[in-house]
């Protein structure tokens, strides 16, 4: 890596380090009074953020960035308002640092609980959408961190100007501008200095495609929060309400297709698969669903292309399901323990203790009864807002909010109190 | 890496894996009648462990291992027994896995809430005392995770006498002994091996010195719960009661020199202090603890040695104890942000104010007021036992017991509810 990179980032985290130490002691009013200034900064730039996202859009077409690509790089005037409110709404949080729970005395005479403080300073790197970084730049602001945030080059100049907002927004406030340092390079060495820096970056929390993570994965010396695929299912068991199932295996797969949450394989106990196929099936024509089936599923739906085991292991993210009958509670938790991807995973049951069993034994970030795996999201669980949804077992499991950019210390009170 | 030893990793992972899903689903009952019988069989088969463990402390002798890790190597009848009964403790304490918690409706017509999980598999890597062995796989097991140890090739026949114990432990209890593996090579690569599994190792809980410690860190592809220094505090504010205070840095200092909550550095307000210094000294002379000290407090202290730059970053382990008069609260917290080790620092005051400043600005994983920093540990906060203190800032922090080696999944129930 080339040592002026090397030597700028090192500068760009010691200022990390040392802001990170204010916002960590900074009253929640102060914290609300910046996120409420950083989202009037962005409403009064509005045209200046539009005009360098034309200009990061007008390079991303002329190196042909697919269409996909470019509908997440474009800011609209609403969507440069969605993000202003965004960091209103994140000012109208409750504030997790400071809060103590579990104080209890002890033998010894002392008390003992523990208090929720900062992470400390964290990297946020990403890809294509802007308004990641207002968004979590409000989200570790919030939670009393610092934060170093690295977007895709090709959306260098909307990210700048965003970046000069929110800097403007915390000097209003009287905060260190450093609390949030948005990168203007687009070395790619940058972000390998960021992943060799556990000196100053206490966690990495990559946002993007499967490239960037498992990049982010393999080379960080900085804990990792991951986001990886959702391969969802919804198991649909014996005892399961017809309607409902039909319901929830509509909406889990068609709502939209693109999310995490989006059910990618559909399970039917045999004993309903024909009642649940027969209503479910005409929906997912009109919607232009294709099925990819196991044997039985073929025998019960003419023409249905048959499903490999890549497709049991695929997030199709598409109008694309594929479908299995199984035997047992068993057999679909076997499934979804092989080919799931830990994220959310759906029974419709009306028993009991088959309900109970499923939540116990399916090892995912959600795992829901009677509902449509669409509704893993932040917001919907009442986090307020999320900086991804974690796939990874330590820390964090499900959407990260605030509470998730935390930790906890613990805090003793003695009175002259020594330990025998 | 030797081919054989990858392979031969493979295979106690994929074991591990398959054996941690059992134990994951295993109700407390099962798990405690498993650490009862293992218990029972480290009690029954004292005498055949006592001869292991005078295989290995010849071969150290022959090797010439120094006299404390001598020490720490050596059991005995009442340390075998103190095994057992750790293991009987154990089983004793609540069970973390299954708890659920926050469940809470949403305007949507779901219920959210949380349920606590055990990590997975996890990965310890120790040093010297084979009572590592007992006490590590009883806690993992207890909290529904499987566990591969890795002990000091210089404690191979002592852990392989206890690891065969708690597998007909298991056996007895009717669970899969690959719950609980016990490697029995010395060949270092066995780590290597361990450090680049992140598909079959959920976490790594080094146990040892600062050079495991470093290793680990630096190789791991698997995330780490670390457990390094404890360059510890106490503060003595000018709104201290002076007894208090004496008897605080007495006991923080002498209580046990050895334990990562030792206080290594004593910082004193000026205006009081001459007054504990005058208290304190004789106390330290008597018990022969050797001062180095800051220019003002040589002032104080005729024939004290100065302190250097390296002082104040020690973790002496010994009777030394740096001093050093400060002027202010503020240079207090910034003495120990800047040379603290983030374990455990306590400050004794009277002041409520000031308290609350220290407790909030202090960023150590325990932070006291008016207590010993001695109390540091799982026992004495209540965690019942622990598998080490994290001094890491990601999912636990302090002493980590049964709770430290679960996380939570979200849990969501409908009733035939999809995402509008």
């Amino acid at each position: 890596m080339p040592s002026e990179i090397r030597d700028a980032m090192d500068a760009i985290g010691e200022q990390a380090r040392s802001a990170g130490q204010v916002i960590a002691r900074t009253p929640t009013g102060a914290k609300n009074r910046a996120l409420e200034a950083m989202a009037r900064q962005i409403e009064g730039a509005r045209d200046r953020i539009l005009e360098a996202n034309a200009a990061d859009l007008e390079a991303a077409n002329r190196t042909g960035l697919s269409s996909a690509l470019l509908d997440r790089l474009e800011l609209t005037p609403e969507r440069v308002g969605a993000m202003a409110e965004g960091l209103a709404q994140i000012a109208s949080l409750p504030d997790p640092v400071g809060e103590i729970s579990d104080m209890s005395p002890r033998p010894s005479g002392i008390t003992v609980g523990k208090m929720r403080v900062p992470l400390g300073v964290i990297g946020i790197i990403y890809e294509s959408r802007p308004n990641v970084t207002a968004d979590a730049a409000g989200l570790c602001l919030k939670s009393g961190n610092a934060a170093i945030l690295r977007g895709g080059s090709e959306a260098l100049h909307s990210n700048g100007a965003i970046g000069d907002c929110l800097a403007r927004g915390l000097a209003e406030a009287g905060l260190p501008e450093s609390v949030i340092q948005v990168l203007k390079t687009t070395d790619r060495s940058a972000v390998s200095a960021m992943l060799q820096s556990p000196h100053y970056l206490d966690v990495i929390v990559p946002r993007g495609g499967r490239g960037l993570i498992e990049k982010v994965s393999a080379e960080s010396q900085v804990p990792v929060i991951r986001h990886l695929d959702g391969n969802c299912h919804v198991f649909v068991d014996d005892h399961a309400d017809v309607d409902k199932a039909v319901e929830i295996a509509f909406n889990a797969k068609c709502r939209r297709y693109g999310v995490c949450g989006a059910m990618e394989t559909l399970l039917l106990a045999s004993s309903v698969a024909a009642a649940v196929l027969e209503r479910l099936l005409p929906r997912y024509v009109e919607a232009g669903v294709e099925l990819r089936g196991c044997a039985r599923t073929r025998e019960m739906v003419p023409g249905c292309t048959g499903a490999t085991e890549s497709d049991w292991e695929t997030e199709y993210l598409a109008p694309v399901l594929a479908v299995r009958i199984v035997d047992s509670l068993d057999e679909a938790i076997a499934h979804i323990g092989r080919y799931g991807s830990g994220h959310t995973d759906a029974i419709v049951t009306n028993d009991l203790s088959r309900s109970q069993r499923f939540i116990r034994e399916v090892d995912s970030s959600s795992v829901m009864v009677n509902a449509s795996t669409q509704f893993a999201d932040g917001f919907e669980y009442g986090l307020g807002a999320e900086i991804g949804i974690s796939t990874d077992r330590l820390h964090v499991r499900g959407p990260v909010g605030l509470e998730g950019l935390t930790i906890q210390k613990y805090i003793v009170y003695g009175d002259g109190t020594t330990r025998p």
